[in-house]
């Protein structure tokens, strides 16, 4: 079965505002057997609405609209969708009760212009709103599905999960896409394209999108089938051919983010981290707590962006910021050991770099890194040098040194000094 | 001047891959006081992508596409448009020789599928790609232009500021949209609205987009106009009028960061900051040394997630933790107070709260965050109360301890301990 995605609202054709639902809708639409074959971004222009909306009807077995349910005359979805489908709108007194209730409980009365919102097309089922006063509604005619929803997020996903998921289930008798999400570091794009497609011919009926980021790339391999157990085989034996392709650049089998891989050893491993940054200014610390419970294996790191700093709060000796310079892999090796000692963390990490614009040389240019990383048995380092801009080279930098920890586990006779 | 937007790739109707490149060319299509109608994204299967180009056509004078220019059979950009005009496609061997050339330049020989990036339709105008090997090309038809540039973010932004723009500016006579940037904090989406909202009746040629993200609200009042003197005349005036009535919670009129504001405020008063973090976990220090240059004011951090660490590096008395708690006023202000003595720097900020998910206690639930800034005169402090998940209340609390030292130097007054 084909969907189309039609989201409504005139600040989704301004520079500054993008249409994210539609992203959840076909991840959720996908799992159900339902494909995507075009989205559109319509104002609220009766011309352009009743062209999209006549248009969709035209091409798609369901489609799916987000946004245009509120209460002012700019919000025209239910008018577009009764008249091109041929129903009247009739005021449901449910509706206006729900929405009259749900005023009441904060404390205001309901004003006039928002029983436009109880106004259903008939035929119509109506779809409960638990959290807005905009009920989402489904209708069918000719074959053809139209799902109408609020385009406000959390109540286009609440009214989906609760409503909408299982009508679609009992429709679609289709084939349903099945996905994996692994995740790559320490190669780039091309190289992980290079490496993975020979398989592209071995699973001619499996499809695969590769994206990137600074130091990391997703593969997300897809099959579509009607059998989902023969598609989990076929994914499983995809992802261990690639598993096999990639090798120890590949850190999760299942989306989880470097740092969610790093805790996840840590904890295991029973290790306590601390981190002295110098480039990355707080990044490093930033994404090994941003996970819950993270207390248990990071202890604390400093943010040494002056050079006094590195030597009064992580001990590196004066002397040799002043022969080597602050970005050296002696500085780096200071750094991973003197924030180990001084935190008692079984794993210390320093970062000292260029991430520029300026502050660049001949010899140290842009881009310029130095990661090192100490355990009992003593620091080891090493220099990388990363292309473009101040963020790309800050987060380049953050995911290289969380990469360095999770090898610093899986290949421990590497670690030694 | 109406314009519609198609973005052609299958992998923008995956739920991975969004088509970004539509913002950045309705920004610049406004500035030439071109209107953006509708927006489509079109997969590679020729009945969609022939639907949605026949539609445009029927609809707007001015449709820009994006994608689907490659050597692959799958993209069909070129062949769909020739054959809705009525064109043939005929070979340019002029593009032939400077993609041959392209390939040469990186030591490779163009492979024989790449000639298909060389096909034409019969009188369009073909604009030079110097980062990559697609062109864009140009058509008129019916008093249309179609527009196809390829999908790669930097070739397409490239081929339109060389070839694109000047071209249109010709044509758009029309009028153009003029717009300001304003940034708020400390104020919610609908406390904004309600303040400026009585302007938009004194302004109704204008249209003021609200943006929310945490901590933080994005105003853009808009004027579309011939006349761009008087235009901005009354953008002045309605900013003017914003200011008022937005106070000391506006932060920026310039679309500026937060931290951009913090470190001019720090630059011009030749202060330096340190920062004592513990639930934000380095993100505030992230924030403040984004920006190139943050040497100078931003002197460094202690990410002292351990109680252990908030004594030794920052000096909070153990027996202030044991009896307040490490989420307390008095351990705010001491993380400030001590961030500050050990680092020399004129402004000490420290945070401490319950980022969650886990750890709140009724006294002290998750949200609760307590933000502490000290300069010679001494500390002082506040408790806050963010919603939302952990990720949410960390950017909450990051965003104020921001602000807090904006308004100390704000409000200089109010700053005595």
């Amino acid at each position: 079965m084909n969907a189309e995605i039609i989201a409504v609202g005139s600040e989704l054709l301004t520079p500054y505002r993008q249409d994210t639902n539609s992203l959840w809708l076909t991840d959720a639409l996908n799992r159900l057997g339902i494909k995507i074959i075009l989205k559109t971004v319509v104002g609220d222009s009766p011309a352009e609405m009743n062209s999209a909306f006549s248009q969709a009807l035209s091409r798609a077995g369901v489609i799916v609209a987000s946004g245009g349910l509120g209460p002012t005359d700019d919000d025209r979805t239910r008018q577009t969708v009764a008249d091109l489908l041929g129903r009247k709108l009739r005021l449901d007194e449910n509706i206006v009760r729900e929405i009259e209730e749900r005023f009441r409980r904060f404390a205001r009365t309901m004003p006039e212009i928002n029983k436009r919102q109880a106004m259903v097309p008939e035929g119509a089922t109506v779809l409960p709103n638990p959290n807005g006063t905009a009920p989402g509604l489904w209708l069918e005619a000719d074959g053809r599905i139209v799902i109408l929803l609020p385009g406000v997020p959390s109540e286009l996903k609440s009214i989906f999960e609760a409503q909408v998921r299982r009508r679609l289930e009992r429709i679609s008798s289709d084939e349903r896409l099945f996905t994996r999400d692994l995740r790559v570091t320490g190669l780039g794009e091309s190289d992980v394209e290079t490496r993975v497609r020979p398989l592209y011919e071995l699973y001619p009926d499996s499809e695969t999108t590769i994206l990137a980021s600074p130091g990391a790339v997703q593969l997300h391999p897809r099959v579509w089938s009607r059998d989902a157990k023969q598609a989990e085989q076929i994914l499983d034996e995809i992802t261990k051919r690639m598993a096999l392709a990639l090798g120890e650049h590949l850190y999760s089998m299942h989306g989880e983010a470097l740092e969610e891989v790093v805790a996840r050893i840590l904890t295991e491993n029973r290790a306590t981290i601390a981190v002295a940054e110098s480039c990355t200014g707080g990044m490093l610390a930033e994404r090994l707590t941003n996970l819950g419970g993270s207390s248990a294996y990071f202890l604390g790191g400093v943010v040494c962006y002056s050079n006094e700093l590195k030597t009064s709060m992580v001990g590196v000796p004066k002397e040799l910021i002043e022969t080597k310079g602050a970005v050296s892999s002696e500085v780096a090796l200071a750094l991973a050991e003197g924030i180990r000692k001084r935190t008692g963390a079984t794993i210390g990490v320093g970062i000292t770099g260029i991430a520029g614009p300026s502050g660049g040389t001949p010899e140290k240019p842009v881009g310029l890194v130095h990661i090192g990383i100490a355990d009992e048995r003593g620091p080891r380092e090493r220099a990388y040098r990363y292309p473009g801009n101040r963020e790309r080279i800050r987060n380049f930098a953050t995911q290289t040194a969380l990469d360095v920890v999770r090898r610093h586990f899986l290949f421990p006779t590497s670690a030694r000094a």
